[in-house]
């Protein structure tokens, strides 16, 4: 049965490259196929969500009954373990907050590779551990099925608005199927490798963010104490080789750039606390291959030290209110 | 006496404003007044170079006479010492090696203080502390001279093609006539405010380069390290938030970029002695406004400990090397 | 048939080897129950040797078959798997290099639980992460065995003297037992507390003591810059507060103490890859328990880098050779 | 004239204090040349008290009048500037919180050169950079005077106490004058070298100190969370090689020493600020000899970030409550 339905996709997919527009409405037709999805927090909710407005069936299960009812509200088919999601689609999203939870869902008693199809596409858009990805990628293939991790940048509001970015990594074969589920969620899909890349290239890119951003705060903070007014330093740090995106997309300096958290008391954005998870999952995989990461390593430690002195649920670019207060206030 | 030339000057800007083209051949007479440059290193070589090839009689020293001689034979007229450009010019650039040098060339016994006349504009293109800036500009103040501190960013080809980059601090009364001089050696002039904050810009400028490339570095190396392709994860970084000039303009992986340091054994460039020199800079003017600054102090310490490593001469972005050697080798 | 060979080697030690073996084979007397071994690397053999000299027959296995051969030469009895050790010793120490070989030892194809017989006390000397410690304790207690963790301090040295110091964790009713075994190979013994503390004992000790090498090797290099003589300013900061055991039992500059690695060219001691792999797991543990470590994880980065750059198999008080290198050499 | 003052106020003296001033008085003799000594502030006065209790007569200034009553009031002849000073006293004792001021009373308008006398022994107790140690010797040198630097370890208590520890940079033939006053004020003079090396021992050794007490907050802070009983894993690094001052003497965990400032809220002690201010120096004095120190210098950005966050007045091992704070308190 699994092996009919990945049939049916792959001749649709077949047709379908030398006809997009012919497909379009063919695809949100109703003889889809349903899609499995795990995990329906802040960020799986919006995007389970887009899946069902781009008439996909989905059969979603999450450990909170109220986050289920939501989404079952409209559209989806509510069921009571990632089990019984596995039992009833052969393509699944899962989207987790952490390894561990990653590794319940996939192996646990009531986990998808209890009940796993052969054939079954398993897309984990969790950010985690990259060795974890690769374990569980061992753990599916003995089941017969393809497990791919595709994990996102972007926030709620990029869920929203299917505007993600994935990072996808995973056997080059299968990166297609992946690929039609993701676009209907993102606005970029981006094929890293093998199994543990898409999770790789995610952990660096939020560790070059992370030095980045910090060092821009600093850099802002030396400025203005030496005299330089913060929106002309931007202006001269974004035409010279100071550039980054913390400088000239997500200025940390209040009153810089309009529409970015420091311009909202650091509301929104990118939690400290996520930013500091994610710098842990830098700092285990240097560890583990033995690589050297100096700034990263001390912006995970920065980020730490902030999550305990009340920053946990700034956004990250409040590292410049963290190190600007005068002395003695 | 002073009064007059800089009169004289200001009545030439008032016309060249309207007619830049017809005065081409008319700026290049020898209706110019003069102009001092006192020293002819690397850098400042093209620059009073520049100032001769736009019709600027030059009157130059330094202390290697080779270097005197060379711009000798291309039309300068030189001089024993800094006191006597003092007495010949009225418009002084100095581009010197560090801030003991700055000291001695204003100050010192033979130095342009001694004879510097009213007026006389003096404007400094070294790379120093800003602190230093405040102490010659109020020396420079005290015998009626003014100073102006115009460091530059761009190595010696921007300097050879005048597309240096001056950040300018000092009165700003005093921009315009200043302008008038760096034009013919740059291609962008930034005012920055009072005396000390074209140091600061400059400064603060190549701290965060200095973190944008070691975490370019870093994270090239541990996406290396978990399987990821460097172009690819160049790629994947420059449409992200990871972006910076490290990573999309100046990338240290060999083979990523063509025509960077990195793609030539790390040589020419910006030298790890020279970045180096700058973060000193930095941490003094930060330590002594009680400023802190985690990250760029450890690159400071990394690019230190790069100096005794063997790394000196080679392009800062050589970092990447510094990082990457496997272990045992 | 292991009380044969336990008498049959006591005489061959007897017969083989001078005056003190053959006292102790006398005084260890045929009624101690033989103790299982596994792990015989240059700190495993001559702990091993040190249970045979106090009379406990040993049963041993390694990967490497010269390693066992050695072994088998003073007395012990060798077997083919961990699981074959298990089979015949009722108590058993482990000695491994790392997690892996751990989980390996314990629960592979071939290992430890498939044959412990209920009861078996199993003592792991390794230096692991003690999360693993943990795991390993959980799976052995579901075999009616009891696992103990007690990582040592001291090298080879001290291992063959026994006069290594065990941190042990673990069921306190069961600290006596392990004590007995321990005492043969150590001059100290330390109860911690639950499973993992032992590790969690040694992990916080190297990295203080990473910590204040790294730091004493920075001060003396700056203290030598400023013009003071390597001799007295050890005398100095050993007589004040700067005062660890890094400067005064261990001090890394050459010429100031005798007996020690940095006065015989880094040979010997504690090589810099065992520290950056003590640090790995300080690392760890941190970020898994979310602890700020920003000193901790600095000297492991840069113990990382010197593995890198030729300092791998050199004593950790290298690094003021790391850090001292003139510039321009 | 001078013995004039000295005797009037040993009768002084005699009259107005109780007992064993009386005694001191006669113990002095009125053979004792007087001592000039400036800057009364928390260290000084104590420092220039015991120097009375000695018998010497002190000639002392300050600029807060209140300071120079408190120490009038028993015995000290006040005058109106260091000059004043220099004019009355050929040893003078310095005291003064930062480089600026050593500067200012040494060659300031009414500094203490302007009146010196040939043959004078100055004895700088300020903590400053070196280099500027060596600048103001080199400056009395011209006018016929002696500089040493006498840094003091050791706080307010120690003061009183008279049980300082001075560290003596400057020529050696003169150690011995400087040395009969330095005794009257501390329990250990030691002799360092030239001139500034007092100051660089001092700098060091508090280098060291900061870098030790951050490394044992981190770590008892990590051990705690790993399960360890805070004094038992003091007692284990205390016998180990991770033991060190911070842990032996003055334990940062509160409850685990007695008398110490963990224990009284982290009232009392050396301030945060004060450590900073010498890690500043440290940081100035390596960056100005081209010297890496990646631990001091994050140890120096560390308590900068403190002193912006509410922690410039507790003991500066209140880094331990900095770090330990929960996630989310």
């Amino acid at each position: 049965m699994a092996a009919l339905f990945r049939g049916s996709r792959n001749i649709w997919l077949r047709w379908n490259k030398h006809a997009d527009f012919a497909f379009v409405s063919l695809r949100s037709m109703a003889s889809k196929t349903p899609v499995g999805f795990i995990g329906l927090g802040n960020m799986g909710s919006p995007m389970a969500t887009n899946l069902l407005k781009n008439g996909y069936p989905v059969i979603a299960t999450d450990v909170f009954p109220e986050s289920c009812k939501e989404l079952q509200d409209i559209g989806a088919q509510v069921v009571d373990s990632p089990a019984d999601v596995a039992d009833r689609a052969d393509r699944i999203i899962t989207m987790l907050p952490s390894s561990p939870n990653v590794i319940e869902v996939y192996t646990g008693p009531n986990g998808i590779l209890k009940k796993v199809k052969k054939g079954t596409l398993l897309i984990d858009s969790s950010t985690i551990d990259p060795a974890v990805s690769k374990e569980m990628a061992k753990a599916a293939e003995k089941m017969g099925a393809v497990f791919m991790d595709a994990p996102v940048s972007g926030g709620v509001g990029a869920a929203s608005l299917a505007k993600l970015t994935f990072m996808v990594g995973g056997l080059e074969e299968e990166y297609e199927a992946a690929q039609e589920l993701l676009t209907c969620m993102g606005a970029n899909v981006v094929y890293c490798g093998q199994v543990g890349t898409g999770q790789a290239a995610k952990i660096c890119n939020n560790m070059l963010l992370a030095i980045g951003m910090i060092g821009t705060a600093e850099t802002m903070n030396l400025g203005i104490r030496l005299g330089l007014d913060p929106k002309l330093l931007t202006k001269i740090l974004n035409m010279s080789s100071g550039r980054c995106w913390s400088s000239d997309k997500y200025n940390p300096v209040p009153g810089v750039m309009e529409g970015v958290p420091s311009s909202n008391n650091y509301q929104g954005g990118f939690g400290t606390t996520l930013m500091a998870k994610d710098l842990g999952l830098a700092q285990n995989t240097a560890t583990n291959t033995k690589t050297p990461i100096p700034l990263g390593s001390l912006a995970h430690q920065i980020y730490r030290v902030m999550c305990s002195r009340g920053y946990a649920n700034k956004d990250f670019s409040s590292i410049f209110q963290f190190l600007r207060e005068e002395e003695g206030q």
